[in-house]
């Protein structure tokens, strides 16, 4: 299987944002939608459900990685919940699944997903979020962004010209 | 969220499978999909590969979770992969996500979803596969089906009269 | 790394158990501590907590893989407790990492390390546990035992002439 | 069970790290071993290994959760391996199965498990690692020390303060 045309876009950020926070994720959502690409989050509310809030008003499909045993901290716009019962280790399979990430804001949860989609070689877009720097003094390889609709541009052409089958 | 219009109906089986098994494989993807649902697998071959590809001649949706890093060996029936990286230990996300599972034949893989499926009480329709007794001489639920079309009407009906929320 | 010679053998059972069964667990538990190795369990009641006190009673060596986040689940007597917080889909680990497994009674869990230990290829000794029947009417390689003693004795004498590396 | 008189001290950092990273590893599995604690790593090479050897030398307990299906990848140094089969997944079991954290140097996958232990509000303590800012500019609380002896004595001190039950 090589990458499809229809891309997952994964959108990562907090269950809490601030609102600035939260418009960029619903027009992350609304601009992946509106590609025709698929918006895949954690799931739950803050940016996740504004990301998807976004994505069905345009009309995609959005995907979700849950970390409950059941659909009840599901947001009403996941269209296919894939529950995992995993706790916070279903970050990692958030960050694999992603043809591209882009993190808003966020906290420890989403620094878990970034720094797993470095380790899968996930391309990760950063719009106000973490900046991350290691001993030698080298900045993790976060590809910033402007703006939703810069982000998601971003996400695609490198998801596209990524090296690797996925 | 409660229990959507359109289900994931899980069909789990070998990688290796005997022929009969492979075409009632295909008849429940095709089933599954005629009626408008989304068709879960583990992704690889076998049972997984003809019942995506009856689901895509039927029109459906295909979700997959697979074992491995990457796509190298989800097959190319499959819509939506979700990539986890965890081996074996996906069957566990396989037997959760789905509204219900129908177990075609199988060795020990299935036989672990079958058991994880008790355990997150996801109905289990059985098609000529294992049979499971505990210490006390009773049977495990598997509810068991002579065709793929009533293993599909059965699997569908049990899910929506399903007790919980999911 | 190859085989230590101090091996990690496995009991599984359930939360609630009968009397016999949480008998058999001590004597289990019991049994792998007098002859130097390591009980693991997954650090719940039941046949997990007497499987933990017998080894403890004969000076051994306890290991858990625990389902929760935390540690307030599990028993007293567990000296090492991996903390997974990945539910039930700990039963994988628990497979994995026994030498081998020895299952007394239990349920649909119990059920669920036995299928992961015959995947795993970590041989599997049962003492009035499951029957399990595939579609063609093999059974599967579970190593019967009539008492604790025997099944101990089986389960280090398996693990030692194991073909694998592990 | 409430926090035990042996503490399980997690050391974590890379595969392959720099010659002074890997003295450093030594030193803090010599000071865990000679406190009477447990010292827990992934199980591989490099910060890995040396804490585990140091550990040993000291006449310590080395317990490793380890990324693969069996014990191919794991040093001679381990004494107890837990086999998750979860890839690099088994970081987050590292993150919260640890009293405290003491990351070396470290590449993503130390990043990962330091967004875990943040999480699971285990510890970090930092020996020449990342250093994590959000997008508020607020630095993520990891515990800076200048030498292993330092490290370990701080690891043990806040383990033992620890407010929660773990």
């Amino acid at each position: 299987m090589t990458t499809p045309a229809r891309l997952i876009i994964g959108v990562i950020g907090g269950d809490q944002a601030p609102d600035d926070a939260l418009a960029v994720a619903y027009e992350l959502g609304r601009a992946i939608g509106e590609r025709g690409h698929i918006t895949l989050t954690g799931g739950r509310g803050g940016v996740m459900r504004e990301a998807c809030r976004g994505a069905k008003d345009a009309g995609g499909l959005t995907l979700a990685i849950v970390p409950g045993e059941d659909l009840s901290d599901v947001n009403e716009y996941v269209d296919i919940p894939v529950i995992t019962g995993l706790g916070f280790a279903r970050n990692t399979l958030i960050a694999r699944t992603a043809n591209a990430l882009i993190a808003v804001d966020g906290h420890y949860g989403t620094l878990s997903e970034i720094a797993f989609g470095l380790i899968a070689k996930t391309p990760v877009i950063g719009l106000d979020t973490w900046q991350l720097r290691d001993a030698n003094e080298i900045d993790a390889p976060i590809v910033r962004a402007g703006s939703a609709v810069e982000a998601v541009a971003t996400a695609i052409r490198i998801a596209r010209v990524h090296p690797q089958a996925r």
